[in-house]
Formats: C-alpha cells, sequence, structure tokens
C-alpha cells in the first residue's frame, strides 16, 4: 500500500495554499451537509452520545478541513437547539483529523485554525485502507476528496504482459476497457476495505458523509476542470516524449493511482458491502458560470499540489517544474474551454448511515 | 504561557536519541504502574469502559512515551486475564499522545513504534496547563518528567525592581527565599490549573500516574545527575560572563522555568486542590549503583536536549555549542562526584485517583 499526501508546509507550491477549488466543493456541499444533518440525525442519539465524535478522513493540512467540521458542528448545534436542547445539555464534541503518516501534521497543528471551535481536536496517523478508530466509537464520519485515491496503481496496468497495460495515457480516466476494468476493480476492492473499517468504528446510526470527484460520463465539450487538466497533463508528457525531454518508458510506466466512479457504480459497491444504506447520493451543483474567473497559473497550481509528490518520485525533482511550465502554456491555449466550463459539476455528494 | 517542547527530529542532539535517562526512569516506574493497575483499577470499569481512553502527557517525540504506553497496556490486559475476563471481551485500547503544538508531531507519527500495539493512537497538541480532551472521556493518564515544566517564569523572577529578582543563578533550584517562593507559588498556580483540567476530563475512578522529579532536601554529596549538572551549569555560564564571552545581564536574565517540589508541598497541592485522592506517593527506588556507567558527553547530551530550544532563543544559536562544550570539562571535572551517585534517585511517582 502507497501514501500519496499533498504537498506539505506553506510554500507557494503546498496544498495549504492550492485547495481553493476543493475549498469551493466544500462550501459546494454545505448546504448538502446541513440537509443530512437536519433530516438524517436522530436527536436522541445527539443527547446522548456525550462527548460527540467526529472524523475528518484524509484532512491534510489545508484550511478546507476546518471549514468543513467547522459546518458540521454548526449544524449539529443547529439541531440541537431547534429540537429544544439547550446548549448546557448539548454534547461536546471531539474531533479527529486523519491523514497518511507522511502528511505534514506539523503544518496542520500549527494552523491558526487548528482546533479553533468548539471541540476538541485530536490527529489520527494512518490510512483509512486500514483501522483507525476502535469499534463504534465513532458518530458523524466526513471525507471530502480522497476515496478516488486508489492505495496503488492496480497491478495489471503496472505489468508490461498484462493486457491492461498501457501506453502513454496516465490513470484510468480513459483508455482501453482493460485499463478502465483494473482501476475499477482496484476501487471496488479498496472500497470494501474502506467501508468494512468504517461499519466497525462508526456507531449503529452514525453518518458517513463524503463527497468525491465522479465520472459523468462527460463529452469533450462539458468536460469539467480537472478532467480537462488531467488530459492536458497527458498531452504534456507525451509532447516531451516526442522531443526527447522525457523517456517513452518513464512516461508509459507513469499511472496515477486515481479512479472516477460512475454514480451508479459507487451505488451499488456499498449495496453489495451491506453495512450501510444510501441516504442521499447526488451530483454538488454547478456553481454558476460567473462566480469562478478562469486562472491557467491557478489551475496549474491545484493540479501540482496534489501531483508533485508522485511526480517527483516517478520523473526525478529536476523535470518537475518544466512538466508543469509547459502544462501551463497547455492550459492557456485551452482557456477558452476552461472558462466555458469552470462551474460545472464533477463531485457527487453520498451520506451513508451505519446500518444496526 | 511559553512552550518549551524537546529538540524535534533524530538527529544527534534531538531528545529523541538524548533520553536513555529519562528511560530508565520509566523502567524503574514499571513496577509501580502494575502495582497501580493491580490494586487500584476497578475491574467493574475494565469491562464497562470500552473504547479505554488512555492519555501521555508531555510525550515528545522520543521512544519513552512508547514504553510507558506499552506497559501501561500490558498492565491493564495482565488484570483483565487476572480477573477472568477473558480476551473478547477486554476493552479495545485508545491512546492519546499529547505535547505541545511545537513539538514534533511528524517525527512523533513517523516511528516505527508509534501505534504498534493492541490500541488505537492519535496525537493531541496543545498545552496540558488548558483543556485537552472533553469531559470524562479519559481512563487513565500518565504523564512523566513534564510537571516540574512551569507554564512560564514567575513574573517576579523576571522583574528587576522585585526582590525575587535574581542574580547569576538559573532557576529556583537553588538561591535566595524570594526566588524559591516565587518559583513554588508558580508550581501551585500551575498545577491547580492542571489539575482542574484533569478532574474535568478523567472519569470518576480514573487513575493518573505520574512521574516528576522532586527536590529531596539533598546536600552537595548526594546530588542526583540532573540537580549536579543544574549546578554546573550556572557555573559554566558564571565563567562565561567572567571571561566576556556573554554578558552579565544575559546570564542574570537567564531563567529556566522549572521548580522540583518537595514530596509534602506536591502532596498538599493535590489535597488543596480537591479532586483527587494521593493513592500512591514514593520516591521511585534508587538504580543498583552499577547499572549505569558515568558518560560526561551523554550527561551533557541529555541536558541538552530538553534546554537547548530556551538557550538558543536567549543566547543566541551561535553561542550554543560554546556553552555545552565548556559544560562537558566541567561534568569531566567531577566525574568523581558524578560516578558515585549515578543511581541516586531523584523521581516521585504519584498516583491520584479522580473522586467520585
Amino acid at each position: 500500500m502507497e501514501a500519496y499526501p499533498m504537498n506539505g508546509g506553506n510554500g507557494p507550491t503546498s496544498y495549504s495554499h492550492n485547495s481553493s477549488l476543493q475549498g469551493k466543493g466544500i462550501m459546494a456541499i454545505k448546504a448538502m451537509i446541513d440537509e443530512a444533518i437536519r433530516d438524517h440525525v436522530d436527536i436522541k442519539h445527539l443527547s446522548s452520545w456525550n462527548p460527540y465524535h467526529i472524523a475528518d478522513l484524509g484532512c491534510s493540512v489545508g484550511p478546507n478541513t476546518f471549514l468543513a467540521v467547522k459546518h458540521i458542528i454548526q449544524a449539529l448545534e443547529l439541531k440541537c437547539s431547534s429540537e429544544g436542547i439547550d446548549s448546557s445539555k448539548q454534547p461536546e464534541f471531539q474531533v479527529f483529523f486523519n491523514d497518511h503518516v507522511s502528511n505534514d501534521f506539523n503544518t496542520l497543528f500549527a494552523s491558526p485554525r487548528f482546533g479553533k471551535g468548539r471541540y476538541f481536536a485530536a490527529g489520527v496517523p494512518g490510512s483509512f485502507h486500514g483501522r483507525l478508530f476502535p469499534k463504534a466509537s465513532l458518530h458523524f464520519l466526513h471525507s471530502s476528496y480522497t476515496l478516488h485515491w486508489l492505495s496503488q496503481v492496480p497491478r495489471a496496468v503496472r505489468d508490461v504482459k498484462s493486457p491492461a497495460w498501457k501506453r502513454g495515457r496516465i490513470g484510468g480516466l480513459y483508455g482501453a476497457p482493460e485499463v478502465v476494468a483494473a482501476y475499477a476493480a482496484q476501487f471496488e476492492s479498496d472500497m470494501d476495505c474502506f467501508l468494512r473499517g468504517r461499519a466497525q468504528e462508526l456507531v449503529p446510526g452514525g453518518l458517513m458523509a463524503l463527497t468525491l470527484p465522479f465520472n459523468g460520463g462527460w463529452t469533450d465539450v462539458d468536460q469539467p476542470v480537472f478532467i480537462r487538466l488531467f488530459g492536458l497533463l497527458d498531452a504534456t508528457l507525451l509532447d516531451m516524449v516526442c522531443t526527447g525531454r522525457l523517456d517513452e518508458d518513464t512516461v508509459d510506466s507513469f499511472n496515477l493511482p486515481i479512479h472516477l466512479p460512475l454514480s451508479k457504480e459507487f451505488e451499488m459497491l456499498v449495496k453489495r458491502n451491506g453495512y450501510f444504506s444510501v441516504e442521499m447520493i447526488q451530483p454538488l451543483p454547478s456553481s454558476p458560470k460567473t462566480s469562478i474567473a478562469f486562472d491557467a497559473r491557478l489551475c496549474c497550481m491545484h493540479i501540482r499540489a496534489p501531483l508533485e509528490g508522485i511526480m517527483r518520485k516517478h520523473f526525478g525533482a529536476e523535470i518537475v517544474d518544466e512538466i508543469f511550465e509547459r502544462l501551463r502554456y497547455k492550459v492557456e491555449e485551452s482557456s477558452y474551454a476552461f472558462s466555458k466550463n469552470m462551474g460545472a459539476r464533477q463531485d457527487l455528494f453520498v451520506l451513508l448511515k451505519r446500518l444496526p
């Protein structure tokens, strides 16, 4: 199993400074979190589960995680007060911030926003593909933009002799049916692992709010920003093979451990796993197009922050600047296509409830 | 309030590599932890508190914290099995590792020993002079070599106009009665803060095992290692004033936020606070003299790891190597006095129980 933490620290290429697009997603799910907590949290639980344990899985170091936690607690407090539980009887909250062991927890903990709010904070290092918490010890679980990261690149895709070994294209977002199938199988296995772990950790009736980029069956015309960025990164790497800046084998063997499931596919995996009911599953609403201005540099920084670690390891640290510089030119060339679709929906919101 | 974390990382001057003397203390308290858990943990609690929450306050980054947690869990498991609770009915353990926000948690989490054992691990950054956990959420609390660190140097000692302002000597280990009184008052206030916070966080019947260096009323002849080291550090700084390497005012204004209480003094503070009963209070047994060989370099590294941060800030980073080099000469000169007393007891073990 491999770990792919976001860029640490507070520098110009850090995830902390380059996660505002993910942050917009988190703002967009605020309304869904509100709805989820209003309609699906049992008020009996809120008055008896004390302390009330919340976990954010894949918190990284950035500001988004604090925003998500703030929304969850505000919605829980609103639920309490609207049901007549006065503040002296409301539960105390303890929030567990989880990410890979190699995540930059020092930066997370030193953030002025860490632990600020009506809650006690803890960090939990480790992979959510394994167990992280004691049995039945969590009440509400949140995870945003994490489940599309696979625990590893599917073995078949890494095997030159396999029909799923692929040339040129990165990841399983598109490509030969064998490649797509290998990625889907890895996702299925990872999700089953994830759901079985969480089924142990959540109390019966506990909720899990997930947001992840999904495969909306887009055409070239209506591709959301991140999908288009991946396509251009692909093209950039192929250009660099043509001009001799990168070796063909090195590019062929570069695979991102990312899978975007179809909404139906995700729902089916949850049902097959059997521990959770699907309470809500819907794409995040599109942002009004006018609200997000297109900025090629910002877009590139946003794909760089999560991918830089993997790319340094595979291509070598010295070439990474050049790859992203070339990507920026390509993004600028496509600015019309990007700006037309800046607000396009690309994320799925899912609310699961632990069955009794 | 100020934070004084130990030296981070894994380098030659890190606390992680220079805490074996503290580690010997933790080995010495193993027998006391065993006794505390055997005689003072209520078996009803062990079968109903699930998950069972343990916290280590002031964990730093070193190996000692893992050893202490291992001993506690082994003793709890032994208690379970000796009382006929079979392993399927034993509680799951969750351990919270706490230290200052500026502690090097990245190194702690990356340690191969972190979270290794039958427990789930979390990090909790923050000062134990404030609240860290929800109400009544902890069952067993451990803290070693932390409580002698004050939240700040007493104000009176920092005030040139106060009769407690002191010349020359560092800390309140010795000096004019006003200095000693100012340190004792700060310790009293910090302990009251600490105990009130923990009284909120521990369940009634929950235990707190504390080890701290204490003031045994030693003479020059029977001084334990650390006390003697502080005296020589004092002398080193005064030498450096005489030879013009350090400014007199800079040395006069250097104060360590450390207080070693008398055993009686500590017991009295707990009683006055009123939330805990004192179940055990006794000095750690002396080690057999033959078991610890004297090593001047090792001794100096052991005092450097915890003090370097404060000393860099006060004297400037460039002079710190020289101070510790000079200290080493002095320690070597005193090697006879040191080696005679290597195993002398200097630590107090205290077991407190949260009153109902």
